[in-house]
């Protein structure tokens, strides 16, 4: 049967994700959650929804409880919003909807992986468009004619925020539509749910950053309640459970919350990003719960290697002409162990 | 954004689940889902999944504990499981492996709706091949030049099952992989789990149905470890989440629980199918956890809607040439009901 697979699945390499050890010893700061236990409330709901009975039954197909709040605290039209199983699900359905094999998908560079990992599933084309070197749109763009650009805002890996009046200019002038990927949005100065109201772009959000919520898998895309409609259809009907929908609904429901551990991030985040250069780094002042930290003088390899010597889990990225680490914004207490082992490494 | 959804995706009219009425007073017989709860198990590992740490970390992307319970109970190589967010996510995972833009998919018919929806999305062709009248293989295929062959047994809406040495067969002449989607097959005689182990067919499962956990979406693949790793790279990197991981191993390791559901379900899949005859209908004899009912001389649908008038949901279901009502088998009590009503109404 492995020689039915399409063609292109057999040449791909696949996504990798972060390396995900089941050791509670290790400091993770490898892969972007959040350092913090979610909301009370959350494993209240979850809680709550936990019955024999809600487990038999097939979930809501549409998450409407989940959508009235998430349309409510976030001011957009509930019609508007479509569920997913984690955000990735959601981008996932957005290459189907709109990429056909054979076509392209545009992502500026370095960016998210798993743009070009959706481009290869949908045997679609990928180009990618470098960042200017303050990680922000190049003035020439070498193809608006593609069938959908991703754009990861904020950006990983450098969490840097492109200007939404850039974004609404590229909005205008593609021929596709502009999705921007707000998995770290909660953690920026701005977000483009405004456009997304409008219709000008389609906004991502994922629980798993800001909510803490990377066990449960849920994701949401903000858009028009007509292009929602469509994408319903190519979603599979029931992909996300029962506690999920209790869980994500919970959370966006207590911003308070959400919004106490974005400030101990953000002070945390504030405190690492001035302790690197004293160390040798440069560091890209960061819009995400994640600094992207580049040694000046030392290659990313061995300090990666050496920190997972002791325990502490970074995510040591290469791209083509530029490579770096990671790093999460963890407690303060996993960012003083950090820093204190980068201490006796360069 | 509109005019730029792939002309597929425009055109489709989508999969329509079943009803999910909220009210809980219905009696619902519709969407097959399991009448009685999931093992105390099943709950007692949610719970104890249940923590801040828990959710707030990415789960195991390869799903290896409920692997290894799985591989364990089912006799089959952990290596050559596949986790789905339901089977209906492993669907789409095959139909995304195996079937390009343009490619074939082959069910037989009437089947499961969802297989034309995702020859739909993936721009593929739909055959069918009708069922011979005993819904058993017909003698002559038009095509087995396909990518893909889905093939539910115990089949939807009729709750037959093919034989064993006819999907063997099947399976040697076809070009393309069939799968074997058995999301009944527990409550069936036997099943193709010797066939998927040795690499001549796929099996899907569902823990929806006879887990009784259609509402945490859980389902996997058997296929070898080769083709496994492959399949690999088509998933969502994190497409299950903590819970249902946790909910789903336990489920499976609570083998004399599901049995015993299985027991009594079956006992009352009796009942209902010697009991319909004396109201008129011709019932085909179900190794599933529903019967196909079609009245001797009444339409469905009237009947369907007196049901419903009642508070009693079953599926009124319409194929070219073909329709009948395919009931769940509920409990004893929700099964007297419902021949109480249809006393009544016939």
């Amino acid at each position: 049967m492995l020689d039915c697979l399409r063609p292109e699945i057999r040449a791909m390499s696949g996504y990798t994700p972060g390396e995900q050890p089941r050791n509670s010893e290790v400091i993770k700061l490898n892969t972007n959650e959040n350092p913090y236990p979610p909301s009370p409330k959350v494993l209240e709901a979850i809680r709550h929804a936990l019955t024999g009975e809600t487990l038999r039954k097939y979930p809501d197909p549409l998450g409407t409880h989940f959508r009235q709040v998430a349309g409510r605290v976030l001011g957009v039209d509930p019609d508007g919003i479509v569920i997913g199983n984690g955000s990735d699900d959601i981008l996932t359905i957005l290459t189907r909807a709109f990429v056909p094999q054979g076509g392209t998908i545009l992502s500026l560079s370095p960016s998210y992986l798993l743009y070009c990992t959706l481009a290869e599933l949908q045997g679609a084309r990928f180009l990618t468009v470098p960042f200017t070197a303050d990680w922000q749109f190049p003035s020439a763009w070498p193809d608006l004619d593609n069938h959908i650009t991703y754009l990861a805002n904020p950006n990983s890996p450098s969490g840097t925020c492109v200007r939404l009046d850039d974004i609404a200019r590229l909005a205008e002038r593609n021929r596709g539509p502009v999705v921007v990927d707000e998995a770290y949005a909660d953690f920026a100065q701005e977000n483009a749910l405004s456009l997304a109201r409008e219709g000008r772009v389609i906004v991502t959000r994922s629980l798993s950053k800001s909510y803490a919520l990377a066990g449960i898998r849920f994701g949401f895309a903000v858009t028009t309640p007509q292009l929602a409609q469509q994408l319903v259809k190519v979603k599979d009907s029931y992909n996300c459970d029962a506690l999920s929908l209790a869980a994500a609904a919970a959370a966006l429901d207590d911003q308070p919350y959400m919004l106490a551990m974005r400030a101990k991030i953000l002070a945390t985040r504030q405190r690492l990003e001035q302790a690197l250069p004293s160390l040798g780094f440069r560091v890209t002042p960061s819009q995400a719960n994640f600094v992207w930290a580049q040694h000046m003088d030392r290659p990313a390899q061995p300090i990666f290697a050496a920190l997972k010597a002791r325990n502490i889990l970074v995510r040591h990225m290469i791209y083509p002409g530029c490579e770096g680490l990671r790093i999460t914004v963890g407690t303060d207490g996993q960012i003083d162990q950090l820093l204190q082992a980068l201490r006796e490494i360069v």
